[in-house]
């Protein structure tokens, strides 16, 4: 059974999932299950726990995106705690085309929607769960992304608590409320869109490299109108949203070859109190350099491609890949 | 010019280090840089900058250990912040033998044990500048632990402020002083020798893994005896602590096949104030698991291998091996 275990003196949370360890990972050496078929390929239903939903925007194909519960669950509904607090949660794969390709630029443009419509869903769904206080949807690209499986997909995992960090970047937003007025992401974006740090914008989305990025190339995407919840966003805004996402991602792998990536929802908590107030945010970064010793043991990142040269070189790429 | 960089809303900190991207990497295959020449086997002294400190037991030999500046510097003494503040620091590469060697296990028992000295000496020596507040120790071994060069070696990046985690940490530990009248990794030591998480221990250090361990196999290895910081650590306290820690990576590499690995020495900042508490500690842990899109979007880890597993494994592990 799952656990969550905090740290006294770093208040820093660790999920110990021991049945993790068993998972199939194609990558790893270290691997004891060799994966022989993917069980996300069409006909190999069967491999994975039953869907708990499926979309298709053509009335021929059974699916074209599929939800399923993964199989090596972080959190599940009905842990119980041994030494630490139960992980109470649900953990989620969200399998983005039928097709065996590693990438979100490789799957069709319906694909790639009914993708961020099964996000919005998902969480939609999960919100309503009384037990739930916060649900991350995040994904994994290749194996430096820490993908254990290369048929591209997603995952969501919601959880009976809101991340440490998602608290206090509430707390800061509050905070900048009270001070200004204006909402501090807002205010992010209007300082940002005609700085050297933009990147790109459409009619709902603006994308910036963030002044403090962590990582080479990190891209930050908003709605810029103001919205809270990713699970409000309508499908019209979705579909925008999904071509977006494809062109930035093509834009990484036009700099860089076949790039490892993660991309992450940082989302409000499921049930904002009256006096919260948040913006939700696509945060996007191939993974280039490693978080090793000096990250670890300082908690701060070094980061060799500042983030103005890495919004110009972004620029230039997707002009040449749209 | 190194800056760093915080995230107002996450109050996270970033060094923007351009000079670092320069740098040649063996194991990447996105380096631009070749290296056909290791920089740090004798006889290419020239390829570094001139050694801080050389360390040889034996009077045959130039150097054993030998410190030298690093020569892409996340941080530089006379850096100047252009749109962040100045990244101001000192940036050295402990080179650990001259045999071109890849872990901390294949020096000799005398190149260990100097090196363990080489830390301790350039802490105290860069302790008493005055534009310096913390020195981090760490070192990344092979390539998923970070190491951009294979030959063995440490790196000691000192900064002009506290790293947040450490702040949080010496306040954290002032608290439980306050409240128990004890420090508070004496407490802890107490509560965890005995116990299931207990790994090792030799006349001055106890080794376990800790109750929120992030990564499989995570080890910490603490003086027993309260010690604030690792420069007051003696020549013979060192030699058994370096003895001590490559019997614990032999644990490791007897578990694991030639494992990645980190650790780094969680140090009291340079000037403790007098009501300030702190006990060292070194963290050491094999890289297994990648830190993806979940770990970076709720700053919370996931680790498939209970501490008190892991415990049971190593104890086993370095009986083998000893």
């Amino acid at each position: 059974m799952p656990e969550l275990r905090q740290d006294p003196l770093s208040g820093r949370w660790v999920i110990v999932a021991e049945n993790r360890a068993a998972r199939p990972d194609q990558f790893a050496a270290r691997s004891e299950t060799v994966v022989d078929v993917c069980p996300f390929c069409p006909g190999h239903e069967d491999l994975t726990p039953k869907a708990s939903a499926v979309y298709s925007g053509d009335s021929s194909i059974d699916w074209q995106v599929r939800v399923v519960p993964n199989k090596y669950p972080a959190v599940e509904l009905n842990a119980s705690g041994d030494r630490g607090e139960a992980a109470i949660g649900v953990h989620e794969v969200i399998i983005e085309s039928p097709a065996h390709v590693a990438s979100l630029t490789e799957v069709s443009a319906t694909e790639a929607q009914l993708t961020f419509v099964a996000y919005r869903d998902r969480l939609q769904t999960l919100s309503k769960d009384k037990r739930l206080a916060y649900g991350l949807v995040f994904k994994n690209a290749r194996a430096d992304g820490g993908a254990s499986l290369e048929h591209t997909h997603s995952q969501l995992i919601a959880t009976s608590t809101i991340p440490a960090d998602v608290q206090y970047e509430l707390a800061k937003a509050g905070e900048h409320q009270m001070l200004h007025g204006n909402c501090a992401f807002c205010d992010l974006i209007d300082g940002e869109l005609d700085g050297d740090r933009h990147v790109f914008e459409t009619d709902s989305f603006a994308v910036f490299c963030p002044f403090s990025s962590r990582f080479p190339y990190e891209m930050w995407v908003l709605p810029k109108e103001h919205c809270e919840s990713f699970e409000t966003t309508t499908d019209s805004k979705l579909a925008e949203l999904a071509e977006l996402m494809q062109k930035l991602i093509r834009g990484l792998e036009d700099i860089l070859d076949a790039p490892a990536y993660n991309y992450w929802i940082r989302n409000a908590p499921f049930r904002l109190s009256a006096h919260d107030d948040f913006h939700w945010r696509i945060e996007l970064t191939p993974r280039m350099t490693r978080l090793a010793g000096f990250e670890l043991g300082a908690g701060c990142f070094i980061n060799p491609v500042g983030p103005e040269h890495a919004a110009a070189e972004l620029r230039s790429a997707i002009a040449r890949v749209v």
